[in-house]
């Protein structure tokens, strides 16, 4: 029997209708590169919206078009979200970081019909034009004033063509299946692969991003999104802030200047920030030596990578900043699991709390986890058990655009993650390593990830890396990676030795090899594929068939 | 262009799943009418409910049979919840406080096939048992010991039946629009009208119910469900709750028994609560009076009729409680609105406060108001201009259960609140008046519900009602109907003048009747189409053709 509640779909401009009648005098405030601190409302921002989405019809985009950016966070990319997926174009966002061949690789798959660009990356796109024959033309994003020499053809203003623009416009009642966005992932191996989200998952992303044991986002936030909006729809908050009517901040290109991050958390009174690790890092660092205040801000929201539980106590202890630590992917839109304390966890304190918050979370309602073995049998939640991490739930992708049955076609509908990980016996999920780069020593698996936290811990450590290395007797054993600290010249025993207690004997690395340099991916995670190349030669002293 | 998100329903069941995986030691307390303080866990909670899925199988239970509970909040009627809709049939919660033909009435157009009943409520059936032909038999929710004589037949103990089952059941992957439940309002005309939630529209409520700025519900919290479970779901905590990992706490019969309330809150350490003003009214007078704590309580959530201003501040002042003043309805799930402030009611002080804190709140996103004329023109957001109240979104019902086109088939798409309100630039809405008790005074609308709460603001008054009656000159004019306080004669005259410089001249009744008594409704609310029939012949003094 069907029930009788309204046909109402999920949508992103459901979103935007609720933000603009509800907060049409919340705020939204960019630096951009022809602004030092724009600032308008949840009304005009609501009107720019539709006028980006007649200016898409002027320009005679297809009703599926995907639609590209290459920018920083800002109100116009803002806009971009709203006025792309509101008129049922799919929003593709581009990661400028990306190398020359994968950028023209997936403008081509994606088959951009139109990109918009922030003028610091018109470089790039001119590189590459005459790759890209799905192009049809190119829109800065800036002011008629600041426009920029181009080589590019059928080249627009944006502040030209959007602000000549009616602000009416009659949004699709669309599916809530319709695609909204597209972002491709960087894998270290092979063509990045694109996720192609929906209406539906990004709503409902955005409630489970709101909840109170997630970001607990309110109207009297200020959320400053650090992390980009070419990184994952930068974590979900553009489509979470206004589904609750939280005040927006964007850093634009200035994203990675701690100066300017420090300053709009005053001046602007943010509550709630969003990045990964290093950026904090840089941004903990100015403030302890100009010893600036970060007064306003109450939570900041990590993940993309680990965060070293030193930065969580200093945030803690020196600003009252409570972190959340999270974990996620742009193929779960991207949040999966995020840590707030249960009952059991609000008293510990020490070790056991250090231990605690070193885990990245329990799973955001919406997603389910489970840790399997090689033979798909469910392993225990233990927190010792470790195995591959499968995710499943409301904003899990299914499958990448246009690479039919990659992902998530198995027969049991879980979405293998590649990574590997424990879950302890309250639902706390902790990475341990990505699965192609857990070491396989004589049939058992030691994690990478944790022999490099080792490592780095070292005083004469910059860098580290651990791959597993070919060994006639293991099959594989742990080869330790190191860039030493400048003008140090660390001992191979007793680097080694370093291991000594912190973890079970048969962990510790068989040998080091010293380098100026490990290779990182555009997305800035170390490349382990390209290390296991340059090391392909290396032969460990103890391996007697060498 | 379709996204490639997974396929994965809203379905109740996701939410059991989360919370069993998740949170598998959070408690459930419950006072029933056979255990004084019945606890356990959500691990032992999630076999219970699909040891109800088996019991209905056994039952024989149609896929799609409507089971009928008429019960107390407690762990039974809890597995109840998720054991009939997760299996696919309709829960069909019955208030207890119905008149006798109109639980017949809804009982035979629902067809319920069984009916779990509370030892307190088998007296009531037994007397309609006849003229209730769908209904195959009756289980009633206590232990073995605790088993009543009955005149019922095919009768069955529901701990006998229940724990004799599987704790092993596959949930079916239902399509996310399956109704799940049925709850009938009862309304102060015709017969009562049936509301058939699905599985999409709870699911979606429990995500918004649980949001930050509505109840902001978390794993930390322990929620004690006072309003009861068969009026609109108890207003969707027993799904938010488990949706969030929180702790629950159920007063059984004691529901309206201020000292159990009160242990319960201390003892369970009970966060939030939710309950109508009246049981609020109890609880304060009963604290005022032992000097108790309140201690644990952080928030209250009042709805159900208006709460006063007086009961949020002693609240607030004496108790440090938060008060979410909430609107909402039997077709709304029930969650329209609730009051959080925004950034522009942070600093409110004084009779600005009070005004703020009296209206019922802004819209909870996934929720549509809008306010408007006879003409069906939209109103304007000026907190001045009040019109009939409309409302749409992910859990507004779209019709009446077996009463087609009734309810929001209008062509575009709102459904009719009946009520009479008012919203500010902020976004606040304030309930003024029903539509039906708005008083048209040549022309020009005149709240009852504000002529009221003067009225019973008089020291005199006990109990006021203000009604719409026949005027030749001005069509209607408002009558003042009080209850005088135990030994009081107020003087019809000096009543009047109270509302000197309180309301507009015009506004200010032209007569009043005294009365012992005023007629209420099954849950509670004035009958104003009683106390309409009952002054038929009055005439007002100043209308000179009477």
């Amino acid at each position: 029997m069907r029930g009788l509640m309204m046909d109402a779909p999920l949508l992103i401009t459901t979103i935007l209708r609720h933000a603009e009648r509800n907060h049409p005098d919340q705020e939204i405030v960019s630096v951009t590169s022809d602004h030092e601190r724009h600032r308008y409302r949840y009304r005009e921002f609501a009107d720019r919206a539709r006028q980006v989405a007649n200016a898409l019809d002027q320009l005679g985009a297809g009703s599926e078009a995907r639609i590209a950016t290459i920018a920083w966070n800002d109100f116009r990319h803002l806009e971009l979200y709203y006025g792309v997926s509101g008129s049922g174009r799919v929003l593709h966002t581009i990661n400028p970081r990306l190398f020359e061949e994968q950028l023209v690789y997936i403008i081509n798959h994606a088959e951009d019909e139109w990109i918009f660009v922030d003028p610091a990356f018109i470089a790039m796109l001119e590189k590459v034009e005459d790759q890209c024959p799905t192009v049809k033309g190119y829109v800065v994003m800036t002011s008629a004033e600041a426009m920029p020499q181009t080589s590019l053809k059928n080249v627009q203003c944006y502040e030209t063509l959007v602000s000549a623009q009616s602000t009416q416009y009659n949004w699709p009642e669309l599916d809530e299946r319709t695609a909204s966005c597209l972002c491709y992932t960087s894998g270290t191996t092979g063509n990045p692969k694109g996720v192609l989200y929906d209406h539906r998952s990004s709503v409902l992303h955005a409630y489970g991003m709101a909840l109170p044991d997630t970001t607990s986002l309110s109207a009297t936030d200020a959320v400053l999104a650090v992390v980009p909006m070419f990184h994952v729809n930068a974590w979900g908050f553009p489509y979470a802030s206004l589904l609750v009517g939280a005040k927006m901040v964007f850093p634009g290109p200035k994203l990675s200047v701690p100066e300017t991050l420090t300053d709009l958390i005053n001046d602007e009174q943010v509550t709630v920030a969003g990045a990964v690790p290093t950026v904090w890092l840089g941004l903990l660092d100015y403030i302890r030596k100009t010893g600036r205040s970060l007064e306003p801000l109450n939570r900041t929201c990590i993940g993309g990578s680990a965060c070293p539980v030193s930065m969580m106590e200093e945030f803690r202890d020196e600003h009252g900043v409570t972190v959340l630590h999270a974990w996620g992917m742009t193929e779960m839109s991207p949040l999966g699991v995020l840590n707030r304390p249960k009952p059991a966890q609000i008293g510990l304190a020490g070790e056991e709390l250090r231990e605690q918050i070193a885990k990245q979370g329990r799973a955001v309602p919406g997603v389910e986890i489970k840790i399997t073995d090689d033979d798909n049998n469910e392993l225990p939640w233990d927190g010792e058990a470790y195995g591959a991490l499968k995710v499943r739930g409301y904003w899990v992708c299914a499958d990448y655009y246009r690479l039919d049955g990659t992902a998530g076609s198995h027969e049991d509908g879980w979405f293998e993650t590649g990574d590997v990980a424990t879950i302890d016996p309250h639902g706390f999920l902790k990475i341990t390593d990505r699965t192609k780069d857990v070491i396989k020593s004589g049939g058992e698996w030691i994690s990478s990830i944790e022999l490099e936290n080792i490592a780095v811990a070292h005083p004469q450590v910059q860098e580290a890396a651990v791959v597993g290395h070919i060994h006639t007797k293991w099959q594989e054993r742990p080869l330790l990676v190191v860039v030493p600290n400048p003008g140090e010249q660390p001992d191979q025993g007793e680097l080694l030795s370093w291991f000594d207690g912190k973890v079970a004997k048969w962990w510790i690395p068989n040998g080091v090899v010293f380098v100026e340099e490990i290779p990182h991916t555009a997305t800035g995670k170390i490349s382990k594929l390209t290390l296991r190349n340059q090391l392909e030669d290396y032969r460990f002293p103890d391996d007697d068939a060498a």
